[in-house]
């Protein structure tokens, strides 16, 4: 069973994934090679993974069969495990929990040798569409207090396979990096009466130079302190604490800005590794005026080293208005501006 | 100049290097080659770095030639500047400041070809002599709040020259990160009335399991709740808030268990890229009795990616307790405990 443990002097929690100790010579040299195996998340193996939770197939397809265009799945090796009640136990002046959670891949497409930001708008929508059912649905289970959606594409972002997914991790404690950005919207809320973000988005669009994209709905910028070179934030323009409250006539606008996003970076930078994470209030939360959802897309170009984990300082050599012109700058299929009009759920 | 900016949700800094700005194209593939051109840090080449700030130098020997043991210089690419006065100023919602810092590197031998690991325990000591001297001579610059001195081993732990060398950060605001350290400890200290470090202390030498080598003034272990795979942190065992007051007696000792156990995560893990980072309260601090200064050292062998950066959890697949007893059973050259006595400064 994996166990949570709590760093006592800054309060992270870490999961020791006690089931699969890694013996020192188990970590491999880092190359860039992908898997080169049978993968598993190709139509025809779909025995070879867990039994699909949710999947979008085409009529009188069977579970576990080919036919789906969008598949959730959960984590054959997951990082927490569902079965089980919550434990909380000290050790001494420590604590820790047995590790409970959820950890569910959401296969994007059947083929492998598509990425995410390739797939036409109605079908981006149609992976939107699964992320918010799967949280809706895991937020009904009383031992969850935060779902994290997010993807690591290739190798340096961490991912394990090459055939696009994304993940979702169901964790029965709200994340310290969550709590700090609530703590520090709600300070400002009320200070101000207003949401931070939603002043961002006043500022951000009156001046212009961060912005990179935007449509009726949602807009694409870069952070005025981003961490990274190119990271890009897509926010709602309208308020909105909580990401699975998203409307069906919102999802299409937000997989135009996504993929249109996705394919700035990509043209720009030219298939960088990359993470993107959806960040969201808890649905047990208090924060509803105060926090805004969003998405945060970091390109993996730089290393993060001693200063950076030593201060929580990050050293960005690209300043964000420049990054900023060249996302917009760059061509893309289909801007976000103006997104083909689509069917969808 | 180079600028702060403020992330105006969480509070984080970012250093915008704007006088290196960084395009697109400047982001090279990232492997694991190293210099191979003229190496700045190798004796005779002196006047290819900025000049010596401090030298241990052979008696005779003139700054910035030849004769030199260890070398503090300026980074000739510093990530802050130190010339001017500290602006802060608003943008909006935003707040940034002028980039005023000291960023020093301390080239630890004058081996191009030796690491820091592998040093004698005299010379280590003198490399952390010079360690000290430059945070107390920095330490009176009434600009700066903070000083991190921190060593990245490796490309893939952030080295851009591979001639052995360590860094000086100095920031004109402490940083999250030790602010974070400084509360947890604080908070811990109004309850018991007890520096949880000390606690840690204690517990981990009475439990025995994630220690891995001690001598009379300092205890390596791996912490309860470690980020990552090997992650040994450093401690002394008497209380004390701050690395820049270690006595003449006690370098000795520490560099002989610094030595001890880079040598230990190096024979079990066959020279892995590392990052270590002094952590100490700043300079002007009220947490004398909460706070007690520490090395953290982090082989890099695992990836952060999307759950990482969206919960600030880490997944770590190696239990502490595991980590600690193959870090004990592996043979060093000189185990800390039985330091031969050398002569230092």
């Amino acid at each position: 069973m994996p166990e949570l443990r709590k760093d006592p002097v800054i309060g992270r929690w870490v999961i020791i994934s006690t089931e699969r100790e890694k013996r020192p010579t188990d970590f491999p040299a880092r190359t860039d090679r992908v898997d080169s195996r049978t993968c598993p998340f190709c139509p025809g193996n779909e025995s070879s993974t867990p039994p699909e939770i949710l999947a979008l197939r085409e009529d009188g397809t069977k579970p576990d069969t080919p036919g789906w265009r969008v598949r959730a799945i959960s984590n054959k090796f997951p990082a927490l495990k569902i079965e089980g009640d919550l434990r909380r136990e000290g050790v001494g002046i420590f604590d820790k929990m047995n590790g409970i959670g959820a950890h569910e891949v959401i296969i994007e497409m059947p083929n492998h040798d598509q990425e995410l930001e390739e797939l036409p708008v109605s079908q981006f929508a149609e992976v939107i569409w699964v992320y918010r059912e799967r949280v809706l649905d895991l937020q009904k289970d009383s031992r969850f207090r935060y779902i994290l959606l997010f993807k690591n594409k290739g190798v340096a972002a961490g991912a394990s396979l090459s055939h696009s997914h994304s993940q979702l991790i169901a964790t029965p404690v709200v994340p310290k990096r969550v709590i700090e950005e609530l703590d520090g919207a709600q300070r400002y809320y009320e200070y101000k009466e207003r949401c931070i973000f939603c002043d961002i988005i006043r500022q951000e669009l009156d001046d212009g130079t961060r912005v990179v994209t935007e449509n009726d709905s949602f807009v694409a910028l870069e952070p005025f302190a981003p961490r990274f070179p190119f990271e890009t934030w897509i926010l709602p323009k309208n308020h909105e604490s909580r990401f699975p409250r998203i409307t069906d006539d919102d999802i299409n606008p937000f997989a135009a800005i996504m993929k249109d996003s996705l394919q700035r970076i990509e043209g720009v930078l030219g298939n960088p590794p990359y993470n993107f994470m959806v960040h969201t209030a808890p649905h047990a939360n208090h924060h509803e005026l105060a926090y805004h959802w969003h998405v945060e897309i970091i390109p993996k170009l730089t290393r993060v080293a001693g200063f950076e984990w030593g201060t929580g300082f990050y050293i960005n050599p690209t300043p964000p208005e420049y990054a900023a012109q060249y996302l917009r700058e760059v061509k893309v299929d289909q801007p976000a501006a103006e997104p083909a009009p689509q069917p969808h759920h």
